[in-house]
């Protein structure tokens, strides 16, 4: 049974109607008049974060995956529970967590610390207040739709690329600095997520690659997506490090984004504001256009990472 | 940095307010008018459970372990999340989540599925709405008050003892499989929670052996719990297994009862329903007292399995 069949499965059981059929990236809980929003995420050691890398950053990195969920919901974050494998580094673990916690003004409600041997899981779940409802979900994509995106891709790809070439000059370079901070260091776009959930029709976090997220996107919402490639916004800082289109294309399809890519009815003032990437078009082949063509069927769109 | 040490850095990061100082085993956060209980359990392969054992039966015990600390809080659940890591056996933990799932009348809300090597970690975040307020905690033992116990004492220790030893006459034998299911399929005391918040001044589950437990309530508020081991309750099936004074000594140090230990004023109708296996004196030596006597400061009083 692979991780696919597991998901399939676990729709069989019974769910919450919050749930939204663990089609969404949070379940929606009312409670009185109140809109709670939860999501949960796991990372594993050999997976999600390479022996090399500091376990302060890894820590940063769940907790700003976690709240990166709630800002496409644009929830408020009320708090984070923990749940820790001891081990190695957990000093570094335990800095990097007290640094994302007070950079997003997010408190510790509690988890689980547990022993154990080999690989190690590491899981937060995440509690926000909704600031709109219907909180926004992947499905409400409407043809004739703008496809936007909030903040900036590849940075984060580019930031890998130069940490793992191990450039010595970074440290002098603000702009490469910039870079592998986006990928060790990255920020929920929270109040960009506040905004928007009013007036978009679907939205979510681009965290597997843009073009892979925007075609679950897309499934949801039972369109298609048409995407053009030169739209897409790189920041100067991405640009100035490449300017090879082949590495532009790549950066599509890699993940650690926390942009936010959403739907928006033309005419939208606050989607303005933001980088138009695209439309949403009647269901067609399937569900992404780029540049005028559909994607061949094998191509990767992004990173299937469990 | 052993799991003790981590768990008090963590008391240094920024803490919600319900976090209760990470000194309980759930999280209380308040909702408009109502206040939502949340708690988070983890296991792990080799050290929660053992290779041989059921992966239905893990899941269901994960389901549990996590419900039961939503019924020392008098809380009603209103869903799970499951953070799940693939691997062998998946068919069979599907089987058990959605048995446990739907014995408990409570639905999957989300969560995340990962992939990875190596031992397996699982874990599940548990939300509920508290039935009464203020939440039960740990800390409101007062000198005076009678302890007691809901539910029974050693019946998993005795089911665990079955298994493990392969006795083939248990499946003839009703009160053997009563004791086995006891350790493989527990029941988290929800109805019993329920009625039993608005009365204690302090609650929690037992699930890593009475003492033990006891213990930690102890500490939590400043008190001594006196304890008679004659009192504790054992069941009718677990007296037929063993009447050895030894056996019932060490279960009192085992775990996985799921059993709920409080502490009540004298005259609370209530609690007369469950039993009393002592009382809560001033703070002497430590924390416990059993039979008149103080543990030894290096007697093992439960199991502390991270």
């Amino acid at each position: 049974m692979n991780e696919a069949e597991f998901i399939t499965a676990l729709r069989s059981l019974p769910l919450h109607e919050g749930a939204r059929a663990l089609e969404d990236d949070c379940a929606v809980i009312e409670v009185g008049s109140e809109t709670l929003v939860v999501t949960h995420d796991a990372m594993t050691a050999g997976t999600h974060w390479l022996p090399s890398q500091d376990l302060a950053d890894v820590a940063w990195k769940l907790v700003a995956a976690n709240l990166s969920d709630l800002a496409a919901k644009g929830a408020r974050p009320e708090g984070v529970l923990l749940g820790h494998q001891c081990g190695e580094a957990d000093e570094r673990f335990l800095e990097g967590l007290d640094a994302a916690l007070r950079a997003f003004r997010v408190p510790l409600l509690g988890g689980d610390t547990i022993a154990g041997d080999g690989p190690r899981t590491i899981s937060m779940t995440a509690i926000g207040r909704a600031t709109h409802t219907p909180v926004p979900s992947r499905s409400g994509a409407q043809s004739g739709d703008g496809v936007f995106v909030a903040g900036t891709i590849g940075d984060a790809y580019a930031g890998f690329r130069l940490l793992r070439d191990a450039d010595q000059t970074a440290d002098r370079d603000s702009a490469q600095k910039y870079l592998r901070d986006k990928f060790t260091r990255p920020s929920p776009l929270l109040a960009e997520g506040e905004r928007l959930a009013e007036i978009v029709t679907a939205m979510m976090d681009v965290s597997d690659g843009l073009l892979l997220d925007a075609s679950r996107l897309a499934q949801a919402s039972k369109v298609t997506l048409s995407l053009e490639s030169e739209a897409v916004p790189f920041s100067p800082q991405f640009r100035e490090w490449s300017s090879d289109k082949a590495v532009r294309d790549h950066a599509l399809r890699w993940g650690d984004d926390y942009a936010l890519l959403f739907t928006a009815p033309p005419g939208e003032g606050v989607a303005a504001q933001f980088t138009r990437i695209g439309e949403v078009i009647e269901r067609t082949h399937g569900p992404l256009v780029l540049d005028g063509a559909v994607p061949a069927p094998d191509e990767r769109l992004g990173f299937i990472h469990g």
